[in-house]
């Protein structure tokens, strides 16, 4: 076992700190559930969740990873041969790729240098050019954990209505919820895909599909065989108050503690804190002299800041200095940018002095590990983060034009 | 929040009775998924996964209900239009058998009473009739969680090498594994299917499916579309210690925690306590003058019991009335057994005086319920657990001839 | 580490079984205890303290043992050479015995047989021909945890008030308190002496006494030499929600959270529970053709019984079987009857099922370690259990009168 | 329930942070106090609190805050009018001071102005003015936790054994143990006291008495009262396995862990980083251009670092700044420097980033509160923190003359 001197500083994007609340609530006998006081709590977190994606559709939870979350999204309204318009944000829009290909959908995928959100315009492009309305979904990202850029859903929206294009709007929060706003059905999404290890502030095993009338109702008329996802079933049991097989008890009693948490500070107040934290993020990067990995200024994710190592420096090589010295886990670069980028997690139960922490072990890490840089990027991060009220929400491209 | 003045007795067959030591386990904060440190945890998962199942091969380890690891046996072995030969042990048979459909196997399902394994002869027969070995999978539920009833692995086994059937020999486990005796690779079994909240004595969660030479190399050769359950991707990553998602880590700390408890015990040891509290509960139930749901004197489950209410006694009004008099929750009659029978549990981290207070309120109950029988099997379980060195394991029937 | 297969039966009068909301809210990280938010903690506990004790006035709340409050409550009011009047109901009121005198109190050590209450008529006698009143205090034990006999502090009060005699009134209601009525104001109690370990459901590590109004006169005018058990000092920094020392925060938390839990079930529900438990372990007893510790059928503790093994039969012997068998614990004999007898605890976090846990266990193990008893103790247990309304309350001999 | 949204930062001098391992530990059932189980956990504790002293004597583990192990140390080896040589080292040798009041001993209490340890010369000339040998005792505080100033305690044994004096040497070392040498046997002490919510770990309700042979001799020859306190029975009862009263069960069950935890870093280690932690932290206040409460640059402590506020600028309301805006506790100034000073702790379960988290609150704190001071004392604690092996080991000005 790893010893620890002190808390080990767990700053990747996912899993993230849990609460000891939440911890505490799952740490608790199980119960039966097909009894009265299981219903109870199933009905309270199928009402919670559908209030964090601010929806009154049925939100599907899954004893499952995210990945699995993904798949649900798709087997339940897509067959073999459905054409999908998919954006290459990152490694997660590619991992999504990856799962849309084995179900033998025809992706076109837009091609991304990992260093923005979606080319909305393109997409609108897209849309407007097939007319034949082939394009059966839009799927895209809503917050590329691999690069820290944001696309907004709502931006895609407004394109598949200006074009009038009835494909389903797909989007992957995963990372994205409850720490940036996000709206289901004030955004006409179709399908939510959610989990429960980010903002959720929980261990990982739960996964989450929002859905809208239209997906559901696509999903009754689509053939593929499907059983574990399959929405009607999860629909139909959750309407007593349970799921069609054992579910996940003890991450139940988590879930309902953690959203209870995030609504007690107000979910508004919840996005302007991880607001908060990345602008300090980005102030010591820059501080610092390096690049952040996104480099869109209206995309930068509230949840997470990428990182470009400079030329010639080991981004994994930099990551271990940092842990053998200081304990605390960074994110990796993921496919193409491993080796090439980190990533800094300010996502979940978190807060000024963390980060300040997690800064102050960058800024050693960088000096110990000979990464040329300037110091003072906590100096930077700390005028950020004193000057409270007047640090301005960041608002994206697209929805400022 | 219901309040408890004591204990919860929590005898449904599972979700069982987690131990302290294994929730504390899990009660711990989250870990980089992708770092040294966790795939030590990750390889010994691994490597007790496989003293568990009593396999040298990979065991895959999903987050995920019981359910999905039995969708995940026939999505990586077995095509639409396959022939698959299964029996109807219960209703978890029943279950797996519709998803075997939704996968549009051609089910020969033989059918069953309930109250009994599976009819081995039976199959032997129907894979003796097929010589063109059509039948590609014979799927059984070892110890079928609706009744208390146990096929024997070994007895199938034996029964396609002496047709020399080359079909797959796949076995629901769920609530078999870890609480009577399981022989993955000795028995010749291709798929296991196992799940966490039951003899693992873990919250729901992980799904598990052992897997064999054969298995693989069809699985391999087998163009059903996966992805989420894919063995191949999940070997893949295994082999450096992680998997292909973010894996539900704090439910790994509680397994790594659990399957300790088990080796310190013995798992000798954890099979004969399950023997001796089964036999202490058919004795009680004999001595109330009730019928088992099990009539095969040598198919009665170490795990749980079954019990028949009396002609004109709702099982589940009985239930309820132990519910609110002495907050025991008792296993209900599921589907075509519903009302009509009830479920004790006795498997997992459960020991005499717990059993004791189990029968005593079922005793109680029964009186309160006015539901006919003798008193006494309170008594009669007591002799059968103060002679604990003169319980003899039961034997199969099959195993027997 | 003791291996347990199933849960450990904790049935020793103390420390009792702790639920697991209580452990919950313990585990959790310590705060500033100079802080507001710990203040609102202070005075939380400290007037559900007041709630249990039913008294207005202030309750010490200290960091120590039950001994610890035994003492606080002697240097607080007494000065060496004070004449005490004591009743010998057993090991607790024997080792109070103790302390007073290290404190050189001269004690008048009324003896008893360790088979009922204290003898209140006798006390009553002592105090009448105490014409100059140089008794300082008459010092009885509520509950005796030793023998499982009750002394009913009303009674001792009414012999107070009939000699018209001015000693303080202190009583010890460690294993009494909130396992049955206790009226710290109504009664007339000068001191009441509590601990955290028994019905409060909490781990050892809290001492308490609550006083009146004339023991505070008192002690103000007491010369006696004392720091850590001073009321003055703790209640004067209790006026600003915390204490004179680095008050144990941890068990504070507990402390809130089982005051909550006792508060939620009501307190004369929680006495009803203790008295229909108490009843049927009596009737298991009697059943066996035991005896019980206590001989006055007005005396019966609701929290704990006493029995005292056939002639020739080794208590101990007998609880070494039941814990090695059984994985169970129950109270040895103290003392003078080391041996000669052994105690039930049926008080604090506990049910019916747990109880007739316990007592199978116990007649399980009396055929085990061959103590001549009758089977069919906890037939006539559940006959008990299952007739709620109509157990009475056992009312005290005296009161009666 | 105040809501924390990442992790509140405890950096009072005590209660610590305590590890989750630590926590976890104690969230578990109780046990017969009086099994052989026990008895097992009892000796372990023992035998670590004496690595821990560095003491081959007995170690007395009271369920008291540290307050009673001060009266403890008292009360055994002392009698009303005995004379003994105190230090006015700060808040806590005040609190020492007014105990030993309370049991009307007869202090020489050296006045020191709270900014530096012990005059360790001036003890020398009390002991060696005192031909008769009145003075029974020297008591001195280790590590003054109100002001972050260290008394050597070897330098004081070297006093009394330059002038050849009999007289007892009791040191409070409550926030010294574990965060910093301490040899109770090498260096002669003979009372040591300890507590358990500092660099042991713990939440506070334990207290420690280390005792030497000689200290021992006297409290049995000592006529004073005592019960709780007294050493003879803990001693009489610790031989087997046990205490003589109901042990405080669960924060063994802790310190059993916190000192594995302490014994797995290796105690050097730890003391190494205490240094350094320290070291760091005055790079720190410096930097800001504020002064440490202690002005003896050879007696920081490895603990916690008191520091003066600027003239005009009150300590508490700059800490409510810092509470309100960063949800980080930092230690008031106690008594004479109430307002005047606040305390940084870096002791317990601590390391780098946490202490830069703590660092940067504060430095972002004086900016909020509008406190002089020059920015960059996070940016000097930095270049201390990354040159871990050149950071002195500070030495004490008596042992270095």
């Amino acid at each position: 076992m790893t010893l620890h001197t002190g808390r080990h500083f767990l700053q990747i994007p996912g899993p993230t700190n849990i609460p000891d609340r939440v911890l505490r609530a799952m740490d608790m006998p199980g119960m039966d559930h097909r009894s009265a006081e299981f219903a109870e709590l199933g009905f309270a977190v199928m009402a919670a969740s559908q209030r964090i994606f601010r929806t009154k559709q049925p939100v599907m939870i899954y004893p499952s990873s995210g990945t699995g979350a993904w798949e649900a999204a798709i087997v339940n309204t897509l067959s073999p041969g459905d054409k999908v318009l998919m954006a290459e944000t990152g490694q997660f829009a590619v991992l999504w790729l990856g799962i849309a290909e084995k179900f033998k959908l025809d992706v076109d995928f837009l091609p991304g240098d990992w260093r923005r959100g979606a080319d909305v315009e393109q997409i609108e492009a897209r849309l407007a050019a097939d007319r034949a309305h082939c394009i059966k979904a839009v799927m895209v990202v809503h917050n590329e954990t691999s690069t820290g850029c944001v696309t907004p859903p709502l931006e895609v929206r407004k394109a598949l209505d200006r074009t009038q294009h009835p494909a389903l709007l797909m989007v992957d929060t995963i990372s994205g919820l409850a720490s940036q706003e996000y709206e289901h059905d004030a955004w006409g999404i179709d399908v939510s895909v959610g989990g429960s290890q980010k903002a959720l502030m929980l261990p990982p095993g739960l996964g989450f599909n929002a859905v809208s009338e239209k997906a559901l109702a696509i999903a009754k008329a689509n053939p593929s065989m499907r059983s574990y996802w399959d929405w009607q079933e999860v629909i139909a049991f959750n309407k007593v108050g349970t799921w069609p097989y054992t579910p996940a008890v003890n991450l139940l009693y988590g879930l309902k503690e953690a959203i209870a948490m995030l609504e007690e500070e107000g979910l508004d107040n919840v996005f302007a804190r991880h607001k908060r934290l990345s602008a300090a993020t980005r102030a010591a990067v820059k501080a610092w002299g390096l690049e952040t990995q996104c480099q869109d200024p209206h995309a930068h994710s509230p949840g997470l800041t990428g990182v470009v190592m400079p030329e010639g420096h080991d981004a994994d090589n930099f990551r271990k200095v940092v842990l053998d010295n200081f304990d605390m886990s960074l994110g990796t670069g993921l496919n193409k940018i491993k080796g090439k980028a980190f990533r800094i997690a300010h996502i979940g139960h978190f807060n000024d002095l963390m980060l300040m922490g997690t800064l102050s072990g960058i800024e050693m890490g960088l000096d110990l590990a000979k990464v040329p840089h300037h110091s003072g990027g906590v100096l930077a991060a700390m005028e950020v983060l004193k000057g409270r009220g007047v640090v301005p929400m960041s608002k994206s491209k697209t929805a400022v034009a």
